[in-house]
């Protein structure tokens, strides 16, 4: 089974995409949002047929782990108040997808965040995705603010009760940020993958792997700068006297596969244990052009690890293995819905 | 003659990191600032000869293009006037060592930079530097708030007074913040990097290329997480359709090689033609220790260096050849300080 652990609905209906607009439109003019737009089970089925089912086919993977947009998170619009609607409007959207795809879309979550608001907003909605959804983890932003980085680091106790929520329901976090609203930052140019470097650095320089022993988070798009810069970090540490890096952070931090060339995949898998590597592509997302020096898509990440020099077990982990390890309630949710499918 | 195109005076003397202290709090209570202390040409001679010499002569390298420290430009603090004062007293230390040291050091300038102060304030201190110190090259801040990213991206043309007198001068600057003052960002951890990141996708963002065709950027640490993300970044001009990536920024823009692990510099090498690639190591810098891996030290780059598959002439490029090109001035000034040497 090959498992993509970062998929974003960024296909999703434009009512939904339109909804948001006038939603924060409203809260502008301090005026109530608009009632939620009405979606058909067709209208998501086309979307999603069209889309990452076709892609997933095209590319012989099996299962999306998949979440709402992040780029649409817009974690600093509005207010708490229009986060947590559209926190619970974007998530409940994802349930509909994997409840009509139960064999191809596991959901995760994200949250209602909203900059400079206490992250014990998102508790509730936590609760209900993992309870009511049957969601196997959240994507937690680490700058609310879009750029600005306003909010404390993740080392802060500021995020505590998250990492307590994720503790009790076993669900790991993918630290992810969303669109950046600060004009030196592009989204997914720089502000993303500095987003993934910076909270990796972040949870390095912190006590939340001794708070939290079993606490798990994947760190995104290869891991933004760090697998490339592995021995500045692990002499960082070592300067610091933290302690050999891979003890330091590698029973809790994970990668992801989402590096757009060869080369790039093949350094994440000399650099980075085996273990600590989770196959995904974030497939129609940031980059969706074909390589011409390959002939396929740049995100299609399933063909660089088919040429990894790795053996088939190690290729098993990284495309199955970990990410039933890794999101802990994974393989019942898999068991769960596949018997729900016609 | 093997060039580090990047080294920073980390061991200047106190009395000169003791000034800036006091001039901050001067500043910060109304008041003037004492007057800079004397230092004696053997009080430099000391920090050198037990410093960078020292490395230089264990390590086999010849040359480093050196500047004041880049954690202690602090852009963020003060205001315009404390900056020029600051980068007055520190690039005129970086004259002394070179002339102290003529064989083995080349001066690049700090900038007078200050958070939300027009760039233009830096043009005196890079005539006098150029003019007067034969310095080759300037340090550019992308983000002289410190971490808060309050400034324009160096796409706008706010920077525009500062790329005419690089390219007036046929100096190049490198992309390099200073410390980070926002605790979201380690200074070395994550804020270099990201700066680097950012700085590379502002300029692939722009028309600076199109406007100066023959300026040129060095970007540090092996271009942050750039080269790791080449395909990325590939993809996203392709998507942009800004063109082909080599042929948009590699005429412009060079990679040092402060990566401190074997397994990067080869994706460095791998991935980036090799006229693009300037040996580096940023010794006595973010990183001191020996890696336990290889009984070296992590930023010892030149060992690596030496065990890439490449032939003489490309590594004659990354130690010597490719530096005197983008450091148009380099090869005169090596010239003119060597005949002043004993």
């Amino acid at each position: 089974m090959i498992i993509d652990c970062h998929g974003h609905y960024t296909t999703s209906p434009r009512p939904h995409e339109g909804w948001r607009q006038q939603q924060i439109e409203a809260h502008a003019a301090g005026k109530p949002a608009p009632p939620r737009p009405t979606m058909t089970d067709d209208e998501i089925r086309e979307t999603i047929e069209g889309g990452q089912l076709k892609v997933q086919r095209e590319r012989g993977t099996d299962l999306t782990i998949f979440s709402p947009r992040a780029a649409g998170m817009g974690h600093h619009l509005g207010d708490a108040t229009t986060s947590e609607a559209w926190a619970a409007a974007c998530n409940e959207l994802i349930c509909r997808v994997c409840s009509l795809f139960p064999k191809n879309f596991v959901g995760v979550a994200m949250l209602p965040q909203s900059a400079g608001a206490s992250p014990r907003n998102c508790l509730a909605e936590i609760d209900r995705c993992v309870n009511q959804y049957g969601f196997v983890g959240v994507n937690l932003n680490p700058d609310p603010s879009g750029g600005h980085w306003r909010d404390p680091p993740l080392s802060d106790r500021y995020w505590y009760p998250v990492y307590e929520k994720m503790v009790e329901h076993a669900i790991p976090a993918m630290v992810h940020v969303s669109a950046s609203c600060n004009p030196t930052h592009h989204t997914t140019g720089s502000h993303y993958l500095n987003g993934d470097t910076a909270g990796f650095n972040q949870l390095m320089n912190s006590s939340v792997f001794k708070d939290f022993p079993t606490i798990k988070f994947i760190i995104p798009h290869g891991g933004g700068g760090v697998p490339y810069h592995w021995g500045r970090y692990r002499g960082l540490a070592q300067d610091a006297k933290l302690g050999l890096l891979s003890e330091l952070m590698l029973n809790n931090v994970f990668f992801d596969t989402c590096v757009y060339h060869l080369p790039g995949q093949e350094l994440l898998a000399k650099v980075i244990p085996v273990d600590n590597i989770l196959f995904a592509s974030e497939m129609i997302g940031a980059v969706r052009g074909v390589d011409p020096e390959t002939g396929h898509h740049y995100d299609d990440t399933k063909r660089y690890i088919d040429q990894l020099p790795l053996s088939a077990a190690d290729k098993g982990k990284i495309f199955e293995g970990n990410a039933r390890r890794v999101y802990a309630r994974l393989s019942a949710v898999i068991a769960k819905q596949s018997a729900t499918a016609v």
